[in-house]
């Protein structure tokens, strides 16, 4: 993109950050949310395939929609957003690194994504939800943060059932959280027949107790699920380097493990 | 022990085993089961304090409850084992280390342990169950081994759902399982009420798949669960050397990770 036509893309409290895949950008707001590894993450655990049809559920800035375009094959994404001013600049995003003819960004309600999208009918849902439950009590000054960090527009259990309704039977869910919402999660996967069937834990180190979780499951399947070695961002030690893995996946490697 | 009147207490097909714990000593079965490192774990991570009264749903040859009076000053522990053969050597093994007055043995169905031992009495309920699903396939060439090993006589459901009803409100449940069950656990314990709060994974090797998971759950707790740094048997690299930890756990340490 010419940096110089920024201006014609970001609103005054927007920035324009380079995503170090593909020559790709995205409009964010200095106040609000922001991406993280948790996204890169997902992306490169998603495991998304060229003929797969994808929705993002609670899209945000269109983080994982861009990524899996960078990374990937696949050239039909939805991300579904709530928040009118987030919905916004993804889409601003997707013109911006000219994606429209494989990304679409819907402004709208994801407890509703089965009925504006259509039930039974995608590969691969994917969902970085907000961590917090409700009652966790709200440490964001800013309504944008609250609601991506903490479950006042949908809970776990919305993301999961509504997953379910996406997904085609063997159709695929893939999500990061906190790992204290491991139980939350297994249990809404079975409840909704997303069976789990792979995890991985993500450690900034691994002698450190685990800071995400990354779990795919398959609508319809059998119970059995393999867990695969930890994934630690930063070496052993306290030079801040990170671990080689994790340099692979942000140069665009899967989160699989090498499996 | 005085070993010269070891033939007092095994049989012809039996050993005698030093469990490198306060002197006590186990009755095994060269052919059929034998204790394993998931035992000396469990035991380690139970957490059971000196007033807590204590059910081993499947205790075998009884090597947990002899480990938790070996380990700890728990005075009160009940172990259940449908198969005669076991519980028989169980509870010579008790009498053999003079542990009588902490440790009873029962030679009965665990699905019945509530009728059996009374609902919503105990403090702690520990279980190293079957690991494999009956509908597994059967590699065990030995009955008492594939009973131990396979879900023949009971189900993870029945387990939770037993130790449930003998754990009165704010009790524990601590178990050993393997990773690819831990939807099965984790779905288990909410569906009986035994909210899962604590959990680690227990790996050969850092850089490999966890092979046992421990969790620890409360009844009628609330959500969020703690999961610890992961636990290792051996060193990196290829000597074979145990860690640290696991050496201070043999030793008669907790499994908790220093937490």
């Amino acid at each position: 993109m010419d940096m110089k036509l920024a201006h014609t893309w970001a609103k005054q409290d927007e920035t324009i950050d380079d995503l170090q895949c593909k020559g790709l950008f995205i409009i964010q707001k200095d106040s609000s949310f922001r991406y993280g590894t948790d996204a890169v993450l997902l992306a490169a655990y998603a495991g998304a395939g060229r003929r797969d049809r994808v929705v993002d559920l609670g899209t945000g800035t269109g983080i994982i929609p861009l990524l899996l375009a960078g990374r990937t094959e696949v050239h039909e994404i939805t991300g579904i957003e709530i928040q009118r001013d987030m919905a916004d600049m993804a889409a601003r995003s997707v013109k911006m690194n000219k994606l429209q003819d494989r990304i679409r960004i819907i402004c709208g309600d994801l407890k509703e994504a089965d009925i504006i999208l259509g039930k039974n009918h995608f590969d691969l849902v994917v969902s970085n939800p907000p961590y917090m439950s409700a009652a966790h009590g709200f440490h964001c000054s800013n309504e944008g943060k609250a609601v991506a960090r903490h479950e006042i527009l949908c809970t776990l259990d919305d993301v999961v059932r509504v997953a379910s309704a996406l997904l085609k039977s063997g159709g695929r869910l893939a999500m990061v959280h906190r790992p204290e919402r491991l139980c939350d999660l297994m249990y809404a996967m079975r409840k909704y027949k997303v069976e789990p069937k792979e995890m991985r834990m993500v450690h900034s180190r691994l002698t450190a107790p685990p800071s995400l979780v990354l779990v795919r499951g398959m609508k319809d399947s059998r119970p059995g699920m393999k867990v695969a070695q930890p994934l630690a961002i930063y070496n052993e030690g306290n030079d801040g380097s990170y671990t080689n893995e994790l340099l692979e996946i942000y140069a665009g490697g899967t989160a699989n493990g090498g499996k």
